[in-house]
């Protein structure tokens, strides 16, 4: 018999009248006659509610107790969510982190999955056909509890799909799929029907929020088909996430990111001469600072050049003051800044094998006036830094050249 | 080094500050050089909430899924009281059923605690003074959570503190300590100094809430002195449970207690001959019904008699159901009932040694015109069944009468 992962964020479990509905869903495919592991997330709410308590005993606080505080939430709906399929004669029993067990890392908050066994989940499968299983929680080798991180219950729902050779795993969450670009800025913007691994992981990394990356990664490492889809329309719609191979049709750009998260940092007139980047970005990794996106001018005299790069709005401060402290090693004569900057990037395999496509992308924004500050890119993504003030424009334009929009 | 357990109710850590005020009482412990394991209960409410979700989702529910979901509240709460012994400056751990582990029956909802394994906690203690064990809950052979039914947690705080060898079990509740009466009916009651194990059995299961009744059986198989006090009060007040060779001076009555949860039965004109009281008790047995006193007139022409038996209220109509049923078999001519009735009883070890107790019992409500239903007597306790409507005037004068009043 076929097994499915079926995943359901907070949202899809906020309340009873949402857990009736997944276990209606759930039943459904019950129905079909697949055997259904079901990982579920903590109500809507019910997770920052608890971090709020543990701050406010402790600003500083033991990482190890945070997680047994944190796990609870989802002890508690996948306990709804077997009773509720209980009631609709779907005989189902929950699975806690340390029952199956999923162990993980010892870094408590943020641990990372290594391993699932998955004997007693198999022997329960030989009877049963729905085990509804906590997200988010793992155990370490000495029996403590852990959780992953925000957004960690969709990488346990791929690591399950991996280890129980699962034939997809849907992602049931409060929209319909992938969408080429977000339907609140871009209304014209469609809903795709495939997208690759390597695209979902630059769309999620650059911003579109509907996965964690991390959960994307897995998926293309054990190739999990992987599926995006609403818990609440009656028609769920969704995106499947696969191999590159099995999307047939493809425009050369499959989706549009941005990131309003930006700031822009420069350096005026370094030194051009070797060892000045480990200068400059050395104390930005010490400070715990991540650099995106780096570009160096020409110097033209070959002595003095200005470096640009960009790091997390949020990090700006820590960025700055890491390199007003490294001054005397780099060197630089002056240092300006602009936090009112955002990355637009276009997304797609076809690019591969298209030329001329990030040259449209210049020419576009061009046409409006838009100026570049700085250019990164891969394989399969272009990404600009323009000022923030203009990103509504550039990605509506972008989208229209680049023939995503709804006919 | 001496390990001492204390056990703090769901009033006592039903927020954050009562959380704090909690972590502060254990730390004087702490300073006083004890190991401590404190044993804690939900946040008040929390119980409540998730049994009433449950519940809505399905009355009839699988009964291990309801212990997955309790047993969340008491996850949060040692969770939580950890930290707040962190916050000031006592390193302390969570300890959850599973991870010691406590071993239980696999009677969901209301298990019994098979084994506690100390290994872990004697092999923790080695290095750290506290540790935060989560009450009420235990864990099955084959790894599914259960729940010890209400009040249970006494019921863990007493087999940790038996299976650790503690020095002591306090029990830190809203009140500070055991009466001679309930102080809300009988102004004059006081705190009883030292009650012993078999006088506070015969007071909990009459009525005095202050004790579940199987952590006071299991104090008292396993001889730990157990202290009931004030997790409000500075001053904590307490009454220590103890032996009764311990207890120096002592009053022929020890206290008064009273239930109002009780219904009358009569079975007129019974056949007086063997089998009877089978073929009566028989089936309310297999109703599910306790029967608690029980009096049979004596026949006065050998040939037909009265019964008369008393049963929780809430039970009366099972019952009247179960003896209908019967009544064939039976072969009663008639059926009353009366549940405007209630219980009275002073308990006492010194009545051991005091005769004429029960009779200035019976003198004294004579006096005041209280009819006597029904009688039932141990060694250390006797019991009336009056009118309800009676009940204050007979505690009070009962309260009285044996001189347990304040001066």
């Amino acid at each position: 018999m076929s097994k499915i992962v079926m995943k359901f964020g907070g949202t899809s479990v906020a309340d009873l009248d949402r857990i009736r509905h997944v276990a209606k869903i759930v039943k459904t495919e019950v129905d079909q006659g697949h055997q259904i592991a079901v990982v579920v997330s903590a109500m809507a709410g019910e997770t920052n509610k608890l971090v709020g308590w543990t701050q406010e005993l402790s600003a500083v606080h033991n990482a190890s107790e945070y997680d047994v505080i944190l796990a609870s939430a989802e002890q508690v709906s996948v306990g709804l969510v077997a009773v509720a399929l209980g009631a609709i004669g779907v005989s189902a029993r929950s699975w806690l982190g340390w029952q199956i067990p999923i162990q993980t890392s010892d870094i408590h908050g943020s641990a990372r999955i290594l391993d699932v066994q998955t004997d007693l989940l198999n022997q329960y499968f030989e009877q049963y056909q729905v085990a509804v299983i906590a997200g988010f929680q793992g155990i370490t080798d000495d029996n403590r509890i852990t959780t992953l991180g925000r957004g960690g219950s969709d990488t346990s729902a791929v690591a399950l799909a991996a280890a129980l050779d699962a034939e997809r795993c849907d992602i049931y969450t409060d929209v319909d799929g992938v969408y080429t670009m977000d339907p609140r800025v871009v209304p014209k913007a469609k809903r795709l029907e495939r997208v690759s691994y390597e695209e979902m992981l630059e769309l999620a990394s650059l911003g579109a929020k509907v996965l964690q990356t991390r959960s994307v990664e897995l998926a293309m490492l054990h190739r999990v088909p992987l599926r995006v889809l609403s818990a609440f329309d009656d028609d769920p719609g969704g995106t499947l996430l696969c191999d590159e191979d099995d999307i047939v049709e493809q425009n050369p750009v499959t989706g549009i990111a941005y990131s309003r998260d930006e700031a822009k940092i420069t350096l005026l007139r370094v030194p051009d001469q070797p060892g000045v980047a480990a200068a400059i970005f050395g104390p930005l990794a010490d400070s715990g600072v991540n650099v995106d996106m780096i570009v160096q001018n020409v110097s033209e005299d070959g002595q003095k050049t200005d470096l640009t790069f960009t790091v997390n709005r949020s990090e700006l401060e820590i960025a700055l003051l890491a390199i007003r402290q490294a001054e005397e090693n780099i060197g630089y004569e002056d240092l300006v800044h602009d936090a009112k900057v955002a990355k637009v990037s276009i997304i797609g395999i076809g690019m591969r094998t298209n030329v001329g496509i990030a040259q449209t992308m210049f020419k576009t924004l061009s046409e409006k006036g838009i100026n570049i500050q700085v250019i990164s890119t891969s394989e399969i993504k272009v990404s600009l830094l323009i000022a923030e003030e203009c990103v509504e424009l550039a990605v509506r334009e972008l989208h229209s050249v680049f023939d995503l929009d709804t006919k």
